[in-house]
C-alpha cells in the first residue's frame, strides 16, 4: 500500500521545530499528525464513537493511511492510549528519586501533579471511561498499563508482591481522581491538592515500601 | 391524572409475600415494578440509553404511571440509585459495631462483601459507568452519596475534617473496585478478598479513626 499524500489541513506547526513543505517527505509528520488526531477524537469522543475515518478526517489523510501506519481501531486506540500515558511513565523514577521514607509522598506528588493539569487530565479521564464503558477499550488500557507502567514499578519496590502493591496505590489515585475530577463530591473536590498529598501519601509509603 | 392500569406482563412474584390479583389495590405493587423495572433498565442500559418509555414497558405499565410517581428521569434514576446504593448503607453501622481499633478492618469488610457479590455489584458498576460518561448522572449519584451515605459515616466519625475522610476511603474502594472488576487487572482480578481487606484495612483505620 502506497501511503497517500495527506488530503487536507496543512499540517499544524508544532513548537520546537520548523515548518516543513508537505510532501513525500513528510511521511513521519503524517504519522505524527495521525497519532496526534487520534489522541484528540478519542479523548474528545470516547472509544465507541471515534472511527479510523473520524481520525483520518482529522489528520486530514486517507484512511488508509490510517490503517497503514496503525491497523485496526484497537491498535490505533493503543498507540494513543501510550502517548496519553506518557506523563505518567515518570512515575517510577519519581519513586525511586530520593529516600525511601519519602517514597509515597513522592509518588502521590508526581501523580496528582498529572492530575491537577487539565492538558494531561482530561486525556486521562476520557481513557479511563472508555475503559469503563467498552470491554475493548478496557483489554487495551490493561495491557498498556500491566506492561508499561505498574511492571516498572514493581520491578522498583523492595515489598513482597510488588505487583499487588502497585495495583493498591494505583487504585487508590484513581479512586480519589475520580471522586475529585469526575464526579466533583466536595469537600474533595476543593480540597487543597496537598490536604491530598499529605493523606495519601503516607498510604502509598506503607503499600510500596513497607511490609 | 389517574394512574393506568398495569398494561402487560404479570407482576413477577416477589418472594416472602402472596401473589395477588391485579386491580386499584396493586397501586403500591405498580409502583414498586416500575422501580425494579427502572433499576433494571438503568443497570443493563446506563443512563443515557434509558427511557421512561423503556422502564414503563419493562414494568408494563403506561409511560405516565412512570412521570406520575417519580417525575423525570433524573428523579427517577435517584430513586433507581437509592435502590441500588441500598446495601452498601449499612457501612457506618459497621464502621460503628464494634472496637475503635477494628473500624477499618470492619469497613473493608463489609465493603468488599457488597463488591464481592455479582447481585450488588452489577447494578452499581452500571451506575459508576453512567455517572462517569453523563453529568446528569453524576450530579445525582453525588447528591446521594454525599447525603445519605457519607454524611451519615462522617458524623460517626471523630477525626478531623470528617467528611473528607470518608471521602479518601470511600475514593480508595471504588479505585480498588475498578481495578478489580471493571479493568480485571492482574493480580489485583484474582487476588483473595482477604489480600484486599489485609491491606485496605489499616488504610481506612488511618482515615477513619486516626488523627
Amino acid at each position: 500500500m502506497t501511503p497517500a499524500l495527506p488530503a487536507q489541513s496543512p499540517a499544524p506547526r508544532r513548537r520546537g521545530r520548523p515548518p516543513r513543505a508537505e510532501g513525500a517527505a513528510d511521511v513521519p509528520a503524517a504519522r505524527d499528525r495521525i497519532l496526534t488526531a487520534a489522541r484528540n477524537e478519542f479523548a474528545e469522543r470516547g472509544y465507541d464513537k471515534t472511527s479510523i475515518r473520524g481520525i483520518a478526517k482529522a489528520a486530514g489523510v486517507d484512511p488508509a493511511l490510517v490503517h497503514h501506519y496503525f491497523g485496526t481501531k484497537d491498535q490505533i486506540f493503543g498507540a494513543a492510549v501510550e502517548l496519553i500515558f506518557a506523563p505518567t511513565m515518570g512515575a517510577p523514577d519519581a519513586v525511586q528519586g530520593g529516600s525511601r521514607d519519602g517514597a509515597g509522598e513522592r509518588m502521590a506528588r508526581f501523580m496528582f501533579g498529572v492530575w491537577e493539569n487539565p492538558v494531561t487530565r482530561l486525556p486521562l479521564l476520557a481513557v479511563m471511561r472508555s475503559a469503563l464503558t467498552n470491554e475493548a477499550a478496557a483489554a487495551v488500557l490493561r495491557g498498556m498499563i500491566e506492561r508499561r507502567l505498574l511492571l516498572r514499578m514493581a520491578d522498583e519496590l523492595d515489598v513482597p508482591n510488588p505487583e499487588f502493591r502497585a495495583q493498591l496505590a494505583a487504585g487508590h489515585i484513581i479512586g480519589i481522581a475520580m471522586l475529585r475530577y469526575v464526579v466533583r463530591m466536595e469537600p474533595m473536590a476543593s480540597a487543597p491538592v496537598e490536604d491530598i498529598i499529605a493523606m495519601v501519601g503516607p498510604t502509598l509509603q506503607r503499600y510500596m515500601a513497607e511490609d
